[in-house]
């Protein structure tokens, strides 16, 4: 039988990234143009679905998305903002970028400034960057002793199933770039006056920690990619089939949920002749 | 000489709605082929500039874009940030719906919840509704006394001159519409099943009061179409027209605009010698 999108994509209790090719097209479009129509095609039934979730909420439905983007620099976060989130009305979204964390979020617990920004009911919500950044860059920088960053992978089972028991569906998306292919776009990015703005000095210093960071991401997929909230890794070298790929585990995933458009609580004739009459 | 997009729709003290054509086409496509293809281009020139602006922005620089959406019911503010907000990266967007006050909101000054939500630097805000309805429903429905209606459209210049000055650009637009069309949208709004859940009886007590909202919405024009923030009277009969102008009223505003990417702040050829070191 045929694999869904999120079978193919999914991982588990044994990820292992250098298994995984960042330049794999497992499943769908073969080629940029096949891409770019499959894409058109996932951006209306999204489109139709996100409006049925936002129906749904607007009759009293608790239910949401959260999709988690995380990879390295240049991996395409902003990429899947831009052209998947990108696909349906701007005002069903709520994006939260999650940077450094400032003094006053370094006071409270990781979750807080994460809690905040969980999307409501009827919304597509969008991390990028998230929680995981307290098992990756904290980790790996040493910014917490170790028996704090280890006691986080639970703190994030608890919070992910939490959220899901409250009707949030969670969709994490690892972008999954190589080295080369990063070098590639930074260099790009110097290249380009119009991308300069994205360089920042301090990815480099990031880069030369490649094989701490994929210890770390293989650890948060390990532990976290729970029924409630799965990871998925997305071969990300080629950005059509990162965008594709990510559209149609959102498709997939919203076609499961099934959001309905609520009964009206009015009477449809009654209020049919209501307006009729109301001549101005 | 041919008028802007912005002299077109541009009202100021003598602003009279019923001298202006719902279903006008003062300048622009004539049909809804030409407007497609229009708003197409138009998409890319808005993805260009509000790319710059964000740039600008992490560069440091303060100017942001508000655009401001006002009208009756069906008019199209919802359908204008779908198809107008939409053709830009959601990343830059900062839409705000603004409903009902609460009662934490009605205990403080009716701008408090506005400042809340005015765009960063770097951002597109969008207003579906705004500060314009404590002259309009709060006028109309008498929620507060006259002389503090009254009051309030000095209040608004001010606010508005003083986001002006910090770096905000204003872009009010009123969208225009018939009561027939306003009929006809509300019975389609009935009838499609999937649009029923935006219909709400109260619409239709909003509906009977229109020649008081034309009153009120009328000085709001009059009073409120400053330098720093004018008013646009957009024809909205037509939706394809309409989101045609707002569009081309957007992107006539950041064209002027000029936002610019920021220099870099690094030595170029040093860090892509950093990039070609950094072998992971």
């Amino acid at each position: 039988m045929k694999k869904s999108v999120r079978e193919t994509f999914r991982v588990g209790a044994d990820a292992d990234l250098s298994a995984i090719d960042s330049k794999g097209r497992p499943i769908g479009p073969r080629d940029k143009a096949a891409a770019a129509e499959a894409v058109r095609d996932l951006g209306m039934r999204l489109d139709a679905l996100q409006e049925a979730l936002t129906a749904e909420a607007s009759g009293g439905g608790p239910r949401s998305v959260l999709l988690v983007l995380q990879g390295m620099d240049t991996a395409g976060k902003g990429g899947v903002v831009r052209h998947v989130a990108g696909l349906v009305n701007p005002q069903g979204l709520a994006i939260a970028s999650f940077k450094e964390p400032t003094a006053e979020e370094l006071a409270r617990d990781f979750l807080w400034r994460i809690r905040e920004r969980v999307p409501r009911p009827g919304q597509i919500g969008v991390f990028d960057r998230s929680h995981y950044e307290d098992v990756l860059v904290a980790r790996v920088d040493r910014l917490v002793p170790e028996e704090v960053w280890r006691a986080r992978y639970d703190a994030i089972n608890a919070f992910e199933a939490e959220l899901d028991s409250q009707g949030v569906t969670i969709v994490k998306c690892m972008l999954h770039i190589s080295p080369e292919k990063q070098a590639e776009r930074l260099l790009e990015r110097l290249d380009d006056p119009a991308k300069r703005w994205k360089y920042n000095p301090h990815d480099v210093d990031t880069r030369l920690k490649w094989p701490q960071y994929m210890q770390a991401y293989t650890d948060a997929l390990r532990f976290c990619s729970t029924d409630a909230a799965p990871w998925y890794v997305i071969p990300s070298d080629r950005k059509w089939y990162r965008n594709w790929a990510v559209a149609a585990l959102l498709a997939e995933t919203l076609t499961a949920m099934g959001p309905r458009f609520p009964e009206p609580d009015f009477d449809l004739e009654a209020e049919k002749a209501r307006v009729k009459a109301a001549v101005v």
